[in-house]
């Protein structure tokens, strides 16, 4: 007999996460799915809950990468089959607003009433569970789900379809990027190293990664592109001597926690500024990295209320294009698929561990304090991998 | 005998300029062209030389804006000839440079060593005599010259073709516009109604035009565009009321010289504010307003540097795209003129003075204290109008 | 008690239609709704079927441009209600296959098995019975359902947005057109007056309409377009002579049956070969006019196969582009709604009558005789206008 | 002293060229620069004429691939200097009429009176003798000329930017390919595998392509293309097999002289019905493999006028979209050139011969005759490789 509850990972409070037994999910629309979960990923941006700098409340499962096997349908889904395997975009999306329409699943008016946009198992992004459990709720699952081939080839590479690898390559289209030009990430953190990828996989001449971490501008370096250690000097003036110039494009992998090459300082803006310096005239700058309105741990006061400054003028004589916001996966994800299958990209060079449900507390740890190598953990909630 | 002096409009000193007599220009390189001046405009920007507010030293002759007929060629001209009547834009560009190559005319690196644009009769612009005098040097020609057809006919509608008319419409389109979209212009000067006509042309469905001086705001109701009066009440809540909703578009047609709505202070990030409320998520702001990497005479230290506060949270919150940068004024002008031809479009509703060029004196002076309607003074300087 | 029939025009066999009395569309899936039509518009198209020159079978109900009240909803249905005002595209879409992601609704995948694009009451496109009735049911509704302002103003405006302004208008879009050019169109039926409205609304200089109607040129020549008569000489010369040259775009808004000056032979290259010629190098060419694959009526056996012969070789030499397709509607009438509620565009000009469901016989048979003005007929299968 | 004359590989007759001694280029305009040519590459193009199927006449220098030192500079160059390393592309263009100005340099209006493009030695393209030559004169030289770094590396991969491998991404460009979709490439010579290259490097998921030359098809798959034998099977059916459904995108780089499966005789209108057919609906038709207006040897006299017959109607019915022309190098030479430094690119795998000028007679004559492996030859006339 089935089974009614199912394991998964809950928020507890500040630095604590437990694997608990919860009921399992049931379709509540036609148009939605059950997903059984083959694979979940831990993303940087579950620690900022996990850390206790959200108001996320204690109970909320966490989850927003998330792939697996279609389990049961809702009566109103014509393109799915039981039994399909399929990955969903971190944001839930309903397909026939405006956005959706235009293709900003990012920004959804139908999900998450009174904000644009939603997603699964995140504070304020909707009453959707996260996937870092046995069992998903897909909501307009026809237009969510992107179907994968059977199997279980290429797991660890399709997962991160669901956020990552579509982000980074988001950074990119959004710069502006075309091929044959220059590109200079900052940060190279997963979606940094993302990024990176993108822009070779895309025809970059030049690819610049910055960061201080060696093990992160050694990743780098295997992918083709150029470590830049602004803990050595000056990032910009190390870029622009080694390109022969400014670049053409520039991406802010980091966001508003952004530090200074001094030390563990954040300054909101030093990121933003060495774009602004480094891109040559006509430009453009791409910011997946996120900024928020209201960061009551910020360095200041305006900080705190999201505020930034920036070299406005310089950016104006440059004639620069900046573009922002968080990453509409489905204008990606599909395309991304397909160079997966092809043998042409193999994103999983970023994942650090792979892990049973079971080990997800001590993942969560790990993970938040940078020890024993954890960068990117994979949980199988079903086993099998 | 053919004189080799002529009459020109020079820079004294705060405040103060003279109409002098000056050596007239000639033939420096083989692509130029000598043009015979019979319209250049008065610009808002020149009163920044005007004021004294720049380092722009006496004896430096004004005007960006002009037109007038060929009169002599370098040998390496082709395509212009003796007689044609032309109007040049404000950027020198060599059309030999990458960025010209790639349209980016204002960002021209082959006129003005060490910087990336050039302009007539400006400070900092490179070594380029400006309009307002009878005769003008124009280097690279046959690139820079835009030929009308012969007469007299829409003189003043073919000289807005210089700037204003090129640089309220590329505002419109680094918003990233598209026809049936509605969009809100901060600033009914001339460019700020250039850009608002603009919008009409292009087929927006609401305009909003957001100023507090009357006569501006009747002019923008004249062209189909709807007055908002921010001294009457926060000019984002207006909009979003008479739109029934926020704006798909925004125009910063101000600069870094923005005021309150209080009075007469300073408010450099003012209008930016305000254009990432009204502008719907996935929307884009368009910003042709000047703002200058260094400002002596800003309100505060960090304005003084260029630096400008913004909601960068909210911005990025929003999803928004932002695009900045002087006009590439031959991406547009060949198409307006057409228009002009066509009696699709008549800018010259914002021309309020037509005088010879010994007014010139007067013409500054009732137009830097906005005195007796001077709005858009243009200067013929070889008469005949 | 609520009836179970509703009237509703049906095709009886070649130049008949009847007004018969059938049973009420009811709810099939959960995304479905129920509309009260308050309008439904006669298209040439459906004259295909009505003149037995398709494999349309007796007993299809007519109707793709349709609009009304919403009468019930699906249980799935999440952005409308009952009482909604709604206009749909002539286009059935699924708003989930790969196509409509990408805005491609017009080659939707999900609607009509082992075809690209579905569409109301037209043979070979899908299950979908038209509007020319009392009651219809819109599948995914929420998707392919636009909201309008509630009320009866501009009705008349309204209905147009289900297919031939947006049709138009795509034609223009998919020329290539900028702001500024000149573009030429082919014909002055519905489409091609709403193809030349949209160039002018866009921002055209010299907009070209060709045509051979006293009564279609007359209106081109309302809306500020130019009228060409082809039967009073070439078309491609009087265009070239009026316009100073070549046009920048041409729109082809007749189609596989076009006729050559001399009469009334069919010459299916005739528009291409002339859009070829007439456009200038670079230039673009937007083919919205249908072309068919299969044509048991043509002119020889290349084109009954759908074969057209066409001057490519200068196609290649001037370096054309040339694009295609059935109009995706959703992509425009958001936005041109926008446009009729603003007062900017009033596209009712090509209505010719406006009638109630018991006049339909006779509609269509003068329609189709092209007698007493009939052009574009409204129907009002529930009264009230 | 300086000699006056050198080697040029000039047009005898049919099937004949011979190296003879000439007068060295000059200076003619201000803006001329004469290079010493280090390499020319010989063309599938230059062919037409040593066949004697054009209207070349004898004397005619051939070469429109060049690069080499800049030796001399008429008074208006600004950009370059002696010594400079440069290369060429095929096209001449003035920089300074309107299609330049929009990147269409292959369709400039200034450098070829009475026809839109021009280019080195070749028949009807002007006035401009070809680079087969010790020296060359270029006009336009600081717009035509794109610089190198000095020395000798890469000669082989610089080289071809003059024409083909631009061309070759100007194919994969005009079809609206986005990275991450599949496509297909009709012709693996040396355009088509550069098509296949760029598409590769541009991050394609599957790229094929389709010849029957065993060679050839080697060479695309060691390219990580998919070879299609079209001698085999079914062009289309076979890459509809491999790739699980049509392709994004398809490349013509064939052009008029295309020959059925069968054997030998020209079917002019063969790939672009296979394109028609082997392109998903919504897909795009990139052409830049060669039609003429007129051809006097084709196979029947529709083709002779240029004329091809298409599948319109199914053209129509998919929405295809479909651009043509002459590459506009300059489009993509500055780009191509930084990947090739970059170490990103290496086209010169497509060269199969090096040699001095005094073997270019016999050259000729193996490529023509397609024997002893000649592909892609280079020459060298002043020696030094």
């Amino acid at each position: 007999m089935a089974s009614h509850t199912m394991k998964a990972v809950n928020y507890v409070g500040p630095h604590k996460v437990k694997v608990e037994e919860v009921s399992k999910p049931k379709i509540e629309h036609p148009d939605d799915i059950i997903v059984k979960v083959t694979t979940a990923a831990i993303c940087g941006s579950d620690l900022h809950m996990y850390e206790g700098r959200t108001a996320a409340e204690p109970g909320i499962t966490f989850g927003h990468e998330n792939m697996g096997i279609v389990e049961e349908l809702g009566e109103g889904v014509t393109l799915l089959q039981k039994g399909d395997r399929v990955v969903m975009p971190f944001n839930v999306a309903d397909g026939r607003c405006r956005n959706c329409e235009e293709g900003k699943t990012a920004f959804c008016t139908g999900v998450n009433p009174g904000f644009a946009g939603g997603a699964y198992g995140y504070v304020a992004m909707g009453p959707y569970r996260g996937g870092q459990a046995q069992y998903i709720r897909i909501p307009y699952a026809d237009f969510n789900a992107l179907k994968l081939p059977p199997g279980k080839e290429h797991e660890a590479d399709f997962i991160l379809l669901a956020d990552i690898f579509p982000t980074g390559w988001h950074g990119v289209e959004i710069s502006g990027f075309q091929p044959g030009e220059s590109i200079a990430v900052f940060g190279a953190g997963p979606v940094g190293l993302m990024a990176a990828y993108s822009a070779v996989l895309r025809g970059a001449s030049n690819v610049f990664v910055v960061d201080r971490v060696p093990e992160r501008l050694a990743a780098a370096k295997k992918i083709n592109a150029i470590p830049i250690d602004f803990s050595k000097g000056d990032a910009v003036e190390q870029i622009i001597k080694a390109n022969g110039g400014e670049v053409d494009r520039s991406v802010d992998a980091v966001g508003y926690q952004a530090v200074g090459s001094g030390g563990n300082k954040e300054e909101p803006n030093i990121v933003l500024e060495n774009m602004i310096k480094v891109t040559r005239a006509c430009g453009g700058l791409g910011i997946p990295g996120l900024y928020v309105p209201s960061d009551p741990g910020a360095p200041d006061s305006a900080a705190a209320k999201g505020m930034i400054s920036l070299s406005f003028g310089k950016l104006f004589e440059k004639g620069l294009k900046l573009a922002t916001g968080q990453c509409n996966v489905k204008s990606y994800n599909r395309y991304l698929r397909d160079l997966i299958i092809a043998g042409r990209a193999k994103p999983s060079f970023v994942v650090s561990h792979e892990i049973g449900i079971e080990d997800a507390e001590v993942a969560y740890e790990k993970f938040d304090k940078r020890i024993d190598g954890y960068t990117k953990v994979l949980i199988h909630p079903n086993g099998g991998f």
